[in-house]
């Protein structure tokens, strides 16, 4: 295993007022000191863990920057290694400069998440763990911080040593078997396998199936604006947009393909889709619009529909006849917006619009941002996603869905062969391919080009 | 003076791997203790300074976090407090957290360099030293780098101190003779003052006419690419631009009012000023256009005059007469582009081009990027920025510059008095108005105003 020295800027990309060097890596306090000069002459290399250094960075008799160097010794260190962070003045010239003297003196430059590479192979962690560990950073509301936090801490990998467990304790049963299987003797209780088979399935498959919370929490919740061009979906996106201009991201630097508009409303992640606008037309380029604008309702889960109040009814009908087949098994939130514009007595006649559908109706004006609050409310109770417990597991990762999906295809089988009366050699396979992929996720079993794939999407300097 | 606890994000903006919130103050190590929970269980409070200490940030029995924590002893910190500095993952949600918790237990949002202005209240540094912490933070370029480490560790600051020196020598000389003015005694020898005064009258012309330099150092050469439209200007620039990518800058988070595009070029920044094409138009808006590109030359130290060869000479020389009076003064390097295209001993018309213009001539092919690293070396060649060792003091800052001219005007008027004999009372007011100024620049003399008005311009954190 590799621990030549690596080094990267670990701080956000940028001018701030200060900035994080880090190294890692057998001989990286020394390396340090060849760039490095205390006030009192004293080198790293002859000081005591744990402790902030101030001094220089020099180099030809230059100063580069007046500096903090904190040294860690092995063990002791996030990565397990010998490491060191090295604070400095956060101009983009003197973190250029500063890992390009430690380049020189023969540090390398660390791939995107090498540092947390280096500590799930010292053991630091499991590689659900270390993957919890790049979730944790990109986490951008309360809910996904908690989520990452708790995998971080273990509690997936828990989860998952817990199932490994009855899976050996099957295994070594049913392998008991086979080792006697020309005496025909029947070691295992045939009931209490099938009980902890059905445990084990069970809960692979509730691990699986928080995958869609999971996600939700983690990527934000696809809310479909739909509705006609001058209904007012641009005010209202707009509108939600700044409630909370903080955490609205730009999501600079993660790995999603498309960017949309993320929007935090009280802990919960909402990804805004602005859609064309839905009318009836024989043009073809506008019906090929319309016919995203419906791709784009199939892939969110909550549907707001603006209505313009102030456009007669029958027309209202008419289009809606296109719209409302799409909307089976979405939630969806009619918005009657213009409300402000409505005489008494009218909000009747929208109320009384399609009773076959089963939709909130809500009587807005985004333009002056009346009852947007009420929005909101039910934009979070339609998100569903329950309050999270420190103990709650929930799968965020397509990986490790993948691999429980096909645990649970193994675990299945050896169901399926129980009731059949499989011979006890296809069950092993079958136990043994269902360890193999809960291995996968913490990564007991993993190869270079996993771990190459997984690490990749960190940060560099993470 | 305050010395409340304040806090603040100092590393850059977004995500990053790591990131660091720091808190400065009496109380701030019991403050952080509130949130914090090392695995032992020992308090902050109770550890010995410089320090880093691994623990928990916990609020509402949850954590929201694993971090480094660094306590700071008061005197020995950057603003000479109690100082905590907690390195915690760099997810916009948790820094955003962090802060938001220390603010519950009575930490206070720093103001934008709030931190380094107690460390200048605390008498760290002086005001200019203070100064140039920010020009350091801003610094792109090995140029700008070095003159604010200079000012930064306090070259500047002991020229100013050396000059007040003198100038208290001279005062006190004047003010013996004004005690004794009745008695009509002459205390100082008067060829003794004049020499003096002229000493110091050379060292501030000397400093207030280095600004030039520093400023051309800090805010880089002004380059304006002139010619006509589709004479390959933006390819020019696109190719200058990408030429160094990893340091052009989005000077983001800077208070610099114009966006333009700034280049490094060996460690030289040069500001790139693409301009409107020259033709000759009777259009009024087409001639609104031209002037304001002969006020974009007016403003460049450098002129890129970009020319199509496979334009008609005399078509170049119509449009060379109302660019060619433009150029007086002006550094000048013209570019015969598409030179690509030249047939053999054509180079040689365009050579005999403006006899009566200083300008070096280039032909290169923006295109196919001939020629072009030699443009780079006459572009430097034309900054004409000497090699600045590390005693160079160079004034780079507006402020500096304008209270240098003041102290210049008012030793000049010393000097004045001093030939034709005026009385000492004036003399000795104008002294006192030399040191006002200089004081000024240090900080000696400094309102809440001033201060309000140099720090406003840091960024938060520092």
């Amino acid at each position: 295993m590799n621990n030549d020295v690596i080094c990267a800027i670990s701080t956000p990309p940028g001018m701030g007022a200060i900035a994080t060097v880090r190294l890692s890596g057998e001989g990286c306090i020394a390396l340090t000191d060849k760039v490095f000069l205390s006030p009192s002459g004293k080198k790293l290399i002859e000081s005591k863990a744990n402790r902030v250094h101030f001094g220089r960075i020099i180099y030809n008799n230059e100063i580069l920057d007046e500096v903090l160097v904190t040294i860690f010794h092995s063990p002791h260190s996030f990565t397990g290694e010998e490491s060191v962070e090295i604070s400095c003045h956060g101009s983009v010239y003197i973190q250029q400069k500063l890992v390009e003297l430690l380049l020189e003196q023969g540090a390398r430059l660390a791939t995107a998440g090498e540092f947390t590479r280096r500590a799930f192979q010292n053991g630091k962690f499991d590689l659900s763990q270390a993957e919890a560990v790049a979730d944790l950073i990109a986490s951008e509301s309360k809910s996904s911080h908690r989520v990452a936090m708790n995998q971080m801490r273990g509690g997936f990998a828990r989860k998952l040593a817990d199932l490994r467990d009855k899976l050996l304790q099957f295994a070594s049963l049913i392998e008991l078997e086979l080792d006697f299987s020309e005496e025909d003797v029947v070691f295992a209780n045939r009931d209490h396998l099938y009980n902890l088979t059905l445990e084990i399935e069970k809960e692979i498959d509730s691990l699986a199936n928080s995958f869609q919370l999971g996600n939700a929490i983690k990527s934000g919740i696809p809310v479909a604006i739909i509705g006609e061009t001058n209904a007012g979906k641009s005010t209202l996106l707009n509108l939600l947009l700044n409630e909370d201009k903080a955490i609205v991201s730009d999501i600079h630097g993660t790995t999603r393909d498309v960017i949309e508009d993320v929007v935090n409303i009280n802990g919960v992640t909402f990804r805004f889709i602005d859609t064309a606008g839905i009318r009836q037309t024989s043009d073809v380029v506008e019906t090929m619009g319309i016919e995203r604008t419906f791709q784009k309702i199939e892939q969110a889960s909550i549907i707001l529909w603006m209505i313009d109040t102030t456009t007669p009814i029958d027309k209202i009908e008419t289009l809606a006849e296109s719209i409302l087949p799409k909307l089976k098994d979405k939630q969806v939130i009619i918005l009657f917006n213009k409300a402000d514009l409505l005489s008494e007595g009218q909000e009747n006649k929208f109320q009384l619009l399609f009773p076959d559908l089963d939709a909130e109706k809500l009587f807005i004006s985004a333009k002056k941002q009346q009852n947007t609050d009420h929005l909101q409310e039910l934009l979070i109770e339609k998100a569903g996603i329950p309050s999270i417990s420190e103990d709650d597991v929930i799968v965020t990762n397509l990986r490790h869905y993948e691999a429980l999906k096909k645990a649970l295809d193994a675990i299945q089988r050896v169901i399926e062969g129980l009731d059949v009366g499989i011979t006890h050699d296809f069950l092993a396979q079958d136990i043994r391919e269902c360890m193999f992929y809960l291995g996968e996720i913490t990564g007991q079993i993993s190869t270079d080009e996993i771990l190459g794939n997984i690490f990749s999407k960190f940060c560099i300097g993470k």
